[in-house]
């Protein structure tokens, strides 16, 4: 019974899920996913990019939060259009709230959308919302092992971004063997892209603006 | 019927919750359930803490991780007895599974069992164990916003540690404002014990051994 009734949410959130996917496929809208721990970056490496892509890329975000607006309020600040999902406890998104918060966006004016979901490596992947792709996100001073211990994420992201490499170079006494990450995601995920990246100093941010832009520029192609 | 058969699951957490509490009461065995986003430095804490108080305290330990035995080998090399759990997918430990851990434990030898949950700021915090209290740790480098947004278990835990407090002082550009965490710690959870470590140096650890000294004696004395 447990197992049915898991099932039938899932089938629920798998119908909202394919109406999101069939409104982003039908009006050609980049539509990412990001996944991480708390802590690790995400708001921060949406901010530099929104500025930075501002002139070639039109950006809005879907910021998911158990409590607090503190992110969208950040994003805010960059101009882009955001829309603020509060989960008052639960520890993913859902596709339903995506579905809602896609109505809200300008999504016409919009060539990408960010999903910052909620700060947490393990359930989020298991939830699809509808999005061309997740990004998983891991922070150098989270551990090299992580890809081993929480496989999920690592597998099924079509970028994985290692930020915070200042803390790396700075000399810190952080022990993050970076080609260990890379091997064990690889390991996972064979055609996954993989950039180092600093959203404090915008090291590394290139490769990332690449394959955003090509994205991009492959769905509207299509 | 969601809500039905997800209170259904909840009560099966809660009977198995009860009989932990149950074994570990009467035998005045402190147990202790430590929560944090994955890398925040929990396996470490509880390395340093094990070797620093093995004259003192005899400590067992829970391991529970989504995949491999890292972690649990890690503690092996303490000499502490260490059962791993493998939640394979799931995002927290439930009681029934901790259950079956204490029963291979050998805790008429210990004073006092960790259990190590699965790296997740969110989920765990929602499922009792029949643990004596929750530990939260979180790391410097996560960010000074977390108890605002991840308020669940800043709120229900006993004693907060603050770690990777090497990585504030030495120099790296590391945004945190430990008095703001304590003050928005304090307004969910006023008698909770804040202590601000390094598991890397050692720093901070009096107060944490003090606590877990006084802990034990004070179960002890009953």
């Amino acid at each position: 019974m447990k197992v049915n009734v898991g099932k039938k949410i899932l089938k629920a959130n798998e119908e909202y899920a394919l109406e999101n996917r069939h409104l982003l496929t039908e009006q050609k809208k980049l539509c990412l996913n990001m996944i991480s721990s708390p802590g690790s970056g995400k708001t921060t490496i949406l901010i530099r990019t929104i500025n930075e892509l501002k002139d070639k890329i039109k950006i809005g975000v879907i910021e998911g939060d158990v409590q607090t607006d503190l992110d969208a309020e950040r994003i805010r600040a960059t101009q882009a259009p955001v829309i603020q999902i509060e989960t008052k406890g639960a520890c993913h998104l859902n596709a339903a709230q995506v579905n809602r918060a896609l109505s809200n966006l300008p999504i016409n004016n919009l060539d990408l959308i960010f999903i910052e979901n909620v700060g947490n490596l393990v359930c989020p992947s298991a939830f699809e919302l509808g999005e061309s792709g997740k990004i998983a996100v891991l922070s150098v001073v989270e551990g090299d092992d992580k890809p081993a211990k929480y496989p999920a994420i690592f597998a099924r992201a079509k970028v994985l971004l290692i930020n915070k490499l200042d803390l790396l170079e700075a000399g810190a006494q952080v022990d993050f063997d970076i080609e260990r990450v890379k091997a064990d995601t690889r390991k996972l995920n064979k055609g996954i892209k993989i950039f180092a990246i600093s959203a404090k100093t915008g090291a590394g941010f290139a490769g990332w603006y690449d394959w955003l832009e090509k994205e991009v520029k492959n769905l509207r192609g299509r």
